[in-house]
């Protein structure tokens, strides 16, 4: 197994989208060099963008999290999540009636900006005529609801309402701390569609909708070919297999899902082959 | 469709297995005759069993429920629930240490009677050396437990304990009453096992073992032949496809999921076809 | 059902969308009043892509068929099909070697156009150095190879060689007349998928990225906004979901997949509604 | 990894029931000490079965099979293989008219002593009314067709006829020589249950009918406690998991599937854990 550096590989790019867990931060910070990394492309030119499956958090709340992180600098603007997609679906297919959706108030604020009223799932009146004003459900996040009401208030919503469910996000679990792992919104969505046999609405890696957005985002205009633009990820099955289909270049780093012992194994297991590989994107 | 007389049918059998829900009850009570179906029976000298997917509940239990429900005289030795086939194998293959679960704890008071500790799987201290002495995990009851502390507890038990899950229904949904459904065990144990990537030990129709459990239950000594057996459930999926393949014929009733006007559609998607279509088990 | 007529859906818009078959033409060649229909879009100045899951055909191919149908005039340009996305990932990522194939020695030629050299599966010898050069392999049409020897031959060459799969057409089936149906390259893929448990690139709609790929080709300086572009199809897991996702409005047309009496049962079933409902684009 | 000796875990049971390729022979032929465990075994008086998913051959068959290869008086009635199952469904469900078959006429031969006409396939006229004849399909083997023809024609069957369909053998592949493999009738019945939505009646391991098969054949008195049989195979995923989940004590070989580097890994992955681990049955 080669590895490369990330110095190196990165100066033959216009542009770096960097996933953001287990790629620049990690359950105890800053990954160290993450900071200095970004601190060099901004010296050379080159632009960036964090990308992430994140059904919970808006761009400034993302912003916000790296602050405290004590990352300096980096714009509102450079953040994009799976949760844009979800709000720019709604806000072009939703033209009346409310919002149902799982997860936190926080969570859904974002949406609010939509314009439609929200409701969280646990608040639905099933008994009321109003039930039929609900013209869409989200799944956002894994908290702020009891989880077996909001399942089988779910199932029931959508035996009763046929309309679109949007998944924020397709991740299955997400890493606590070194040990521990927490079970996903994206898992909830695979138990609901099951059950109710329906076809839902999924945004996030490895599906190229939201590597598009962030394409989109950075180069409007199409100044930047796909060519010229390098993913950095820790996962093989979202990061890499995604960022491949959708025509740019890509880094595996091996400080987070894919630990250094396995990234061999895996990588001729799932046949998903990164163009890089590098231990971190400090070096 | 052609349709037909249960009181006609069983005639040419020595033995009955009816499934429970849809089939001689539902959320009303019973369903008007099954009493008096099953009373005809008896007269007659044709035994039977009632077979359900229920991890939950104890024979014992459910020959209480049947009781308040007005059913006379149906004696505990004819029930067969999948729970029994689940402490049947822990009995057999958990020699040592504790077994943890998912449910309420009446539901896990039953496994109790294999004689090994049993311990909620919200009780569970990870960071303490007991959490090597957990030998098996059963996942019993939808109910009795907070679902989001207890997945990520059970998906972090099952990363450092290589242990075997026993899955006593695998039913995705039940039903609540005419308009509710809830979601069952069974949708827990897929999605535990999608994240996990884990083989489980699962038990309940249409897997045969619940029909050959009962026949050996019926007919110890093979004085029954499986041809003189009759399977009537209400559900395609499970009574009939299960029973089909064990080599028993099958009725199907139209009291429960498969409602009238669907029936020959669901037969012809599915593929799945019943010997007998009865309206109802008093007919 | 509420039914809407074509003609005055597309006024709202600057350019449609067609799947070609069960839409513009099926088994016996133009459908009713789909010519007279894309002459009047091209009457009153919109834009149209016909766009189609066919991984065994070049735009040429297919602007070749429809001449031969009695479509009049329509330019190759106005076609997009997912063998251009299969071509357009095997020209940025495959940079030497050959590129290994299912399907007709006319699908590959397409391929051929990337200047890779292209062979059958069924032409590859296992005992020479030369699998090595083998640095992709493509999945295109369902003829033009003996199955057995082909699939065989397929696992074999992915247990040597960890290289990318792409999957042109990720249908299971198409029709072949009024009565029969054929096995599309799509199942084959899927087979192959889980024995190897490799993960594919696959292209074609319900995914997005060829509803990006003919938004680009129609509206590469972005004069067209999504909100001005109708995608019409008849079938809802890939026509109508994928649109909707991509975020462009849809038109359900009930003369293929989808037939009348199902429609409203089907859209209830799956949960993917369209914005509309036509009975056939000529109308 | 604690490894067992053969001889002596089996010391404390009354019988063995013992996989074929992997455990007793391989495509070198015997196993080295193969045929000496077994005359061990029968000095001892313990009893045995060779159980083995196989859709093509009948008992006789492979007791010719085993002769061939140098191993000598196995009596036929040792061998239980998947496709007794399927004769065994079929002869008590399938009470007139034709069974249509995928495979060779040699492995149909054994299906036709059920006393019912049988027909491939590819013979089948669609445009007759014989075709309403045709009352179940039956998966032998993946020899003795052209897969292409009789996939499509499957397809078109089961459109036109709601018949049971019977699958003998649930592999998805099976081992050539030391580097190829090839793919079996389990994998062409996954691809037909999805394109048609059918649910089809599955026999072999993991599947415990099999298991429960031998059981009544080798202790049709229940002189055999489950507690008093060892099951021995070489794949975790059928032999192990299926054993364990019928109740019988299990042992894993290290000569076929489970290489000997790789078995903690899988196990660990898997989650399924035999009671044993023997390098092979010759130790």
């Amino acid at each position: 197994m080669q590895l490369h550096s990330f110095r190196e590989i990165t100066k033959n790019y216009k542009a770096v989208f960097f996933d953001s867990f287990g790629v620049l931060k990690n359950y105890n910070g800053i990954i160290t060099g993450a900071q200095e990394a970004i601190i060099e492309l901004q010296n050379k030119g080159i632009d960036y963008i964090i990308l992430t499956n994140d059904a919970s958090k808006s761009p400034e709340m993302l912003a916000k999290d790296y602050a405290c992180l004590g990352f300096k600098d980096i714009p509102i603007s450079k953040f994009v999540t799976s949760i844009m997609l979800a709000k720019s679906f709604l806000q072009s297919k939703i033209k009346k009636g409310k919002i149902a959706y799982l997860g936190t108030e926080q969570s859904a604020h974002y949406i609010k900006s939509t314009r439609r009223e929200v409701i969280p799932v646990n608040d639905l009146n099933f008994n009321s005529d109003k039930i039929n004003d609900v013209n869409a459900l989200v799944l956002l996040d894994d908290e702020g609801f009891d989880w077996q009401t909001a399942i089988n208030n779910t199932v029931n919503l959508l035996r009763m309402r046929n309309i679109p469910v949007v998944v924020a996000n397709t991740d299955l679990i997400y890493p606590m701390n070194k040990n521990d792992i927490a079970v996903a919104i994206g898992s909830i969505a695979d138990i609901l569609e099951k059950i109710t046999g329906k076809h839902f609405i999924k945004f996030g890696k490895p599906d190229i909708q939201i590597f598009n957005y962030a394409y989109e985002h950075i180069s409007p205009k199409r100044h930047f070919k796909k060519s010229e633009i390098l993913m950095v990820g820790d996962t093989l099955t979202t990061d890499i297999i995604g960022a491949n289909k959708f025509g740019i270049d890509t880094a595996l780093v091996l400080t987070g899902n894919t630990i250094p012992d396995q990234a061999e194994f895996m990588i001729k297991t799932l046949g998903i082959t990164p163009d890089y590989i590098c231990e971190t994107v400090a070096g």
